[in-house]
């Protein structure tokens, strides 16, 4: 399988590209629109054709390559069935099944950070790795605080959804802040600062607590994003 | 496998952690002193036991975080048996073979970003990895133009020992700048600007070409890292 994770710096942005093996159907989740031109060098000189661009949810840190991809590759964009970005193409359901030649991911519904996340985990049947978008990060958690994120949604996303995956499973978020490109649940489960032997209402409080300043970009990224990044350009 | 990849957003360095699996023996590659607690958490919650802390070369953009590690784990210094740094405790020569408790690493001496480049082939039956220090980058090279770099010997390096390796082999340089993680052999071979279809007097040409500025770190960082990033500490 190709598996290529690509950061963005500027946002800290993680961004996945995944097809069966060079030259064959591709897909890419949570793109950065600035880092567009490396996608496409990248799929064009492994052979791939570019399906389908996803976002876990709306982001309002980083502006989505989804339209700028969708403009240069002609793929499907999709997203979780509740967002609100109406550019979206394809909508999928919780529990739905992905197969991108070969490629195979279940989407989860993990609301928390936003009301509309979700997650998608690979091969599914005997689960390798999951996308967790920003609901679960590396030693911590997707704010809550905007976006109608909610503390006690993401504690049951994460704890009564992404958890249940095997410990085995390696965990792939949209962003780390402190050079972590990968984790797994079972690392998740133990060494969680925010969720490791605390209670839901713990982990509420802790969130409500946080007090975090808004993302610099969140008004221009969610109105943005909300148009597959191409708000502006038509 | 255990493999994890860490960033260091300061210099744009990756570092590597290898173990057989969580609970075994581990070595790392490459590790930047600033993010040694970040290594040391990992280490702890994974449950190794770092034995091998490894530079490919004597860096001259970051502060090695080999004599912290040493210091932290008790964990053995080693590099290429070339090295000026006095104070590592383990040279290895090239073709030889290291095991670390099931992590097998080939040494291949590949100078030409500095004379005494290393790189380190996993799994060397069957490779399945190469990290390449800074003598091949993805889509690039290291620069050939301080620490007796040889821009000709970079290249017999690359073409007529990394390229050796099956197309397959992931490359994992110590650097990217582009927000890259990983290429690998075939598509370095194929698509590296400065290397495919070239010959070596046109690449030693567009090396000598470069005229880059010195690494800001670079007084600081060399000096420091002939005594394994501990100068000025004893």
């Amino acid at each position: 399988m190709l598996f290529r994770q690509f950061f963005d710096p500027v946002s800290s942005s993680y961004t996945y590209l995944l097809a069966s093996a060079a030259g064959r159907e591709a897909l890419i989740v949570d793109p950065v629109k600035e880092q567009v031109p490396q996608y496409l060098m990248a799929i064009e000189q492994l052979g791939l054709r570019l399906v389908r661009a996803i976002d876990t949810h709306v982001h309002a840190d980083h502006i989505t390559g989804l339209g700028a991809l969708r403009d240069a590759t002609g793929c499907i964009t999709l997203m979780g069935e509740f967002t609100r970005a109406e550019c979206v193409s394809q909508c999928v359901r919780d529990g739905e099944l992905l197969d991108v030649d070969g490629i195979k991911l279940r989407a989860l519904y993990t609301p928390g950070h936003t009301s509309e996340s979700f997650s998608f985990v690979l091969d599914p049947e005997r689960p390798r790795a999951v996308m967790t978008g920003d609901v679960l990060l590396i030693r911590g958690t997707g704010r809550t605080d905007f976006q109608n994120g909610d503390a006690g949604r993401s504690w049951d996303s994460i704890v009564e959804t992404l958890f249940r995956l095997p410990d085995s499973t390696l965990v792939y978020p949209a962003h780390d802040y402190k050079g972590w490109t990968v984790s797994s649940i079972g690392e998740e489960r133990r060494y969680n600062p925010r969720l490791a032997g605390k209670s839901r209402d713990e982990y509420i409080s802790i969130m409500n607590r946080l007090k975090l300043p808004d993302p610099k970009l969140m008004d221009v990224a969610v109105a943005a994003n909300l148009a597959c990044g191409q708000a502006g350009n038509g």
